[in-house]
């Protein structure tokens, strides 16, 4: 752990990756694109699904598992579905391996060729609609609320941890129902879902919007969004949720008999959040120093660390805070007692900061003759000797206290950096800077490319909140509806 | 459900598919060999896998994630297991689909092909040790006690539901060890975690033992299992836990320093549980009526039906219902209160049946009036009507006194169909009728094989418990030096 970092300043793309690896978040293997999630990353993602989960289940959803594999067929079934999914994918040819000849090894059997080809998921619209086709008839079919937590691989050439791999975890909710307005309300549900989950648990403010039509997912009418905004300016997509209009229906003739026995495509939503998320929290609140991690998400909330020269010593503070484990177990705090003998104290401190452990307790003889303890802040580096007598009440508040704290940091960071914008001159200039740009757009796809290819810059979402008043486009001076939110993006 | 069942006397085999599908479990996908794991069957599956987590958790292990994907030269490196495995392998060769000249649809592109092929895990021994070689350097870094919760892929020409699929779910844990003594600790820890899940939650009793060389894991140097007896005289594995010895750690150069500096080859432990316990389940307590399962793992434990004329008797009764349905809460217990009025009583009982609710409750107007309920047992078949006051205690109580007796009945099953048999004649005669025969061997691969040629009869293993007297082989007269456990099996 006492390697030199490389500082956010100095090269923000390395100090991310080096994050990951010091913090034993996860690792590249050596398979192309894909990562290894270790324990303690893992760990953050079982956080993070256990919260979502819970939230899907008690909006009446349910979790099922589907096949892993597609036919390539079905990809075509949906016009843009294939034409967004078909350039990127892992594709099974072949079902059997066998010994060389020439027993130089393995080798693939040529005489085991798939009749169709197979295509690993990378998403499961296609292969859940086909399902759905035999379960949907009427209207008392109806609602169908389904939420699947699985792997998909969607090809990648150049890959970073978390944010963009070709194998990576999500959650991908596929609804069905018996009208529009349904559908789309299911939509904006998941997206409050996800909004309320980024900000309550990741201490991570986002806006909430839809992408324009060119942003928008491969055979969707309607995709919204949450954006996040990462220390370096640049933005993240953290969620989005799908209105798929009757899209998938018709491609896969599903249709259901309403109440008077007439026949009509089913309409859906799919929604999904990914281990992109953990990308989003690393960014949103890590320093220099290491990992930073709101409490609500921490697999260690509180780590304790006894200072003590003997074994009595260290005996007499064990016991303490085997009293306060106790203590912060009943109050369903996650607390690490580190008695390992292998280990300075010193090199423990710089192990829980990396890692991004919310608060570090630290006792010693006088501490402990003294009835005090010493109780560290990793967001805000502080540090503090208070009574050892209620702590575990003290440390509850804390938690909560830092937990706001990161959230208002964000809050704070991201108004500082999202700025109303009017002259193209300019915001080519500033968006170099990075942050969000409230601009006016004429509305069409060609200015909205044009800008990209002169700045890389992207519309992020039209947001839902915000200034609506009407102006001109910043590029074409033709009228503009509103203001939309432009970043660079991850 | 009102569609005329096959029993398991007339048909096991379509009982059973049947009983999968009526009791809405899953279903076969189009892709060939993978299931659809439905909404109530996946809920059985959460079940399971949040008590061994919980369990796995409790005993030190951490959960983490590999890569889908292991290049085919992985499966080579050991080479007992490329033998028990690259048989049946999904191969990925090509990383994109393109167009079509001819507009016909999507094809694979010939200029994606991948320089070495990808296998879609069908376990991950290997994947996994190529990345514990870089985590171990020394003793202090070990032990690694890890698992991974994931979906796996061994092709399958003949598959069956939960029982025999091309994919399937699972969980994985690895583990690393400075000492052979550890590792083999481990291994035996693992099977007995499983055998006590299996007891306590599942209801099914289980043999614990170890299996002959000829059955065992591709590369393990002992393979323990647990064995279940079904309904119908036949055996299924319902959990193996490998040690490995140093065959992986010496397949991927893994070596540790100990305590004085001396290196040595890691010592491992494999293990596994997976979605072919849902079948164990099915086949150990269902009946010709349904399902039937044991409160620990059912997704609704209780259920409530009221029977009405009017509004006003809905409306009273659902009072009733309501209170009752905090209390059961409050006490843990899983409820659901069916009060759709689309469905009438008779069709709701049949379909709770079916799905094997352990609790059905029913109040009509005139238990309301008496302050009774109808409380039916899906065990036994048995219904009494009793006061409801004090209903939830009662209800609590029942719960327990039905897991212990669906345990006691897959108890009584075994003994009664299990038999010590010395004469190879009356074997073959007795095997036909199903059930765990102990019998003399001489310990031969030779002789282990005849008796399955002969009579698709194996090993299940050599059991931990039991007699363990010598005798004579039942085939060859030769010295044994105890009982194993044949049987025909899953």
């Amino acid at each position: 752990m006492a390697e030199k970092r490389v500082t956010r300043e100095e090269d923000y793309a390395t100090w991310y990756n080096d994050l990951v690896y010091q913090a034993d978040l996860a690792e590249h293997s050596d398979v192309r694109g894909c990562m290894v999630i270790k324990p303690y990353g893992y760990a953050i993602w079982e956080n993070m699904r256990d919260v979502l989960d819970a939230k899907f289940k008690e909006i009446g959803h349910s979790n099922a598992y589907f096949p892993l594999f597609i036919p390539k067929s079905y990809l075509s079934k949906e016009a843009a579905h294939v034409d967004g999914f078909a350039k990127e994918c892992a594709v099974v040819t072949h079902y059997r391996l066998k010994n060389a000849e020439d027993g130089s090894g393995v080798i693939v059997d040529p005489d085991a060729k798939l009749q169709e080809e197979l295509i690993v998921r990378p998403t499961s619209e296609t292969i859940i609609w086909n399902s759905y086709k035999n379960w949907i008839q009427s209207y008392r079919d109806l609602p169908i609320l389904i939420n699947q937590w699985a792997n998909v691989v969607r090809w990648e050439m150049r890959t970073r941890l978390f944010l963009r791999t070709a194998e990576f975890l999500w959650q991908e909710g596929h609804t069905a129902h018996a009208t529009k307005t349904e559908a789309i309300a299911e939509a904006e549900q998941m997206l409050d879902v996800y909004a309320e989950f980024a900000e309550n648990y990741m201490a991570m403010p986002v806006l909430k919007g839809r992408k324009t039509a060119s942003e928008r997912f491969a055979g969707a009418e309607d995709t919204l969004c949450i954006e996040a905004l990462m220390q370096d300016g640049k933005a993240l997509q953290a969620g989005t949720s799908h209105f798929l209009g009757q899209n998938f229906a018709k491609a896969f003739e599903v249709k259901f008999a309403d109440k008077e026995g007439k026949l009509d495509y089913v309409w859906a939503t799919s929604w999904g959040v990914s281990t992109r998320l953990m990308g989003a929290l690393i960014m949103t609140h890590s320093d220099d120093q290491g990992l930073v991690l709101p409490p609500a998400l921490a697999p260690i909330q509180v780590v304790g660390v006894p200072i003590y020269r003997s074994e009595e010593e260290l005996a007499a503070i064990s016991e303490r805070f085997d009293t306060l484990a106790k203590a912060l177990k009943s109050l369903g705090i996650r607390f690490k007692y580190d008695n390992d003998d292998n280990r300075r104290p010193g090199w423990k401190f710089a192990e829980y900061e990396t890692k991004g452990v919310p608060i570090r307790l630290a006792m010693g003889p006088r501490d402990l003759e003294n009835g005090k303890i010493e109780v560290a802040r990793r967001d805000t580096k502080t540090k503090e000797v208070i009574d050892f007598e209620g702590i575990e009440l003290f440390i509850q508040n804390l938690l909560t206290e830092i937990q706001a704290h990161l959230l208002q940091k964000a809050k704070d960071f991201r108004a500082a950096n999202t700025k109303q914008i009017d002259s193209y001159e300019q915001f080519k200039i500033e968006i170099e800077k990075g942050g969000f740009f409230l601009a006016h757009w004429d509305g069409t796809p060609e200015t909205e490319e044009l800008i990209k290819q002169e700045t890389k810059a992207t519309i992020r979402c039209i947001p839902f909140d915000g200034d609506q008043t009407p102006g001109v486009c910043m590029v074409t001076g033709k009228p503009s509806e509103r203001r939309v939110v432009f970043a660079k993006a991850y």
